[in-house]
């Protein structure tokens, strides 16, 4: 029997990417332009039961998020339809980090910071 | 008459401990190298009633963590048949701070920081 | 008449800019990827005379380095014919600085921040 | 034709590796027994002409102290017949960084934090 | 007799104060509109002898400082002759602290940093 | 044979003291009352020969200064004669670790923090 834990355990990760991408905003803005940034990224996951002692191995999540490392996000297929905002970017990081954790992990809240004053956050719906 | 607080007060702890473990997760990882990490600890536990104006003494605390500093994690009784994740060391520490503290107080929290970048978080079940 | 000040004052400045880059080394690297970073430039400056109280003025400084802000380094003429390393950047910022700030100004010193890790820094020749 | 800079670039590098060690001094000490730390190593580096732009590849340097992570320290050939203490540690990157880095580039200087209070520092003697 | 201590013994002090000020520069600029700033003052003082064992006393030095605070520094008799930039505010807390603290005691550096990214340096002539 | 390494290796260390004191200044100061902080201590220490593998074990430093830890200063003898001023301490704690320490070790700077804002620092005179 798996040591139920009733939830109470959850983990946090932090961890970046650096990349370029730019905006199609129908404005003049800078973003429009070519540019990047180092994306940080926090992660808090949690699970019922624990396997391997673990709510899910931080390597797991850290590679879902390295796949953004040195790309430009715009010629990724996840951005092919939407444009690569920091809001975007963590909609699609919840959605790919809890497809690599299982259904056992729930992935709880997914922030994602631009830059040192900016981010956007994913919340788990209730 | 003690001085009853209304589960008022809370204090928080934080203290580290510098140990070696290792993993036996049942595929590759660096993991399973013997390695070890400064864990970093947070703990917070409150009262109903003071004793000696404290809901516990830090020290007492700090003492149940210190057990653990220049030791490998592996080669303790607590992880004998369970690993030394940050999960687990959380669940460990959790309930060998409620037995030092005693009835009269609540370990509300521990989190184990096994790096800057990740943690676990046991919190009391409600 | 100036108010001689034999050079012992100095300014410095940080500031930033969020760019797209790419490297083309000759061996497999995630550097030769379309990325992007936030950079962190640090300046130094000083001046044998003030000119309205300053060395000169923090803005002027700001405006050279903003003009690598949001744009893709390697479809600047800057880097048309060298690499947009953090070494490069960092030269070529010195001489742009230099002749922003005029002969009267000397810089003294560019680090170039990549990430929060890693900076290359060009110090003006003794 | 290299770009001559006249050793006036210089580098800095801050990495890190998690690690286990014991030493085996002569008298009682916590750090006779088997424990680990996160190992914080910050280098700098310089050179007389740039290679593709850079003093060298920051993942050249990454890449031999990342040999020293989740390790065992003491099992490696290095501290075969030295003690593991930061002061040695210290010296061995120096030695591994210079040879990784080849003739062109000179190591400078490279810190090992055992701790966030406790350093040891390695200079290239002038 | 007095505790010579060969100038060994250096103190360093940060301290603060809130200001408006305004600049009148020649041409358009955010700086000729009254504002303000929290001004950072680091200070760095030593001595050959000792005075009730302290190379100054810090509330001395710290005393200079707050006069300048909640003040409108164009109003104050000392930037009657000079803008109130960040240079000449470390020209003159330099000659004032010097006095305060008296011919025993030397004033090695006074920093002003009008914000976290910009300061204006005043070293003591070699 | 010892490993000769030429004094180019450095250690520092960084630890604190809580302890209680005050001063007998001739004139009115809050610091004539009693009081305390707590007192950040930075060591900086070289040798040009190790033993085992270090400049000098932390914990005999360390040791050095814990002895005033939790105490009042002014009842200690080292302060019967002078006044427990951050100058002094640091004046001190540069005789006692340079005991300690050993004459293969040399003691090349102690810095003192009363405050986050306030220090002093003792350089070994050249």
């Amino acid at each position: 029997m798996g040591r139920g834990t009733g939830a109470l355990i959850s983990i946090s990760l932090e961890c970046h990417f650096d990349a370029a991408h730019k905006l199609d905003l129908p404005y003049e803005s800078p973003c429009n332009r070519p540019h990047g940034h180092r994306y940080i990224v926090r992660i808090i996951a949690s699970a019922q039961r624990l396997e391997h002692g673990m709510v899910v191995d931080f390597n797991v999540l850290k590679g879902v998020v390295e796949r953004f490392d040195h790309r430009d996000l715009n010629a990724l297929p996840e951005f092919a339809d939407m444009p690569s905002t920091a809001e975007n970017i963590a909609i699609v990081l919840a959605r790919e980090l809890q497809l690599a954790a299982g259904a056992r992990v729930s992935i709880d809240e997914v922030s994602v910071h631009e830059s040192p004053q900016t981010a956007a956050r994913w919340t788990k719906p209730a």
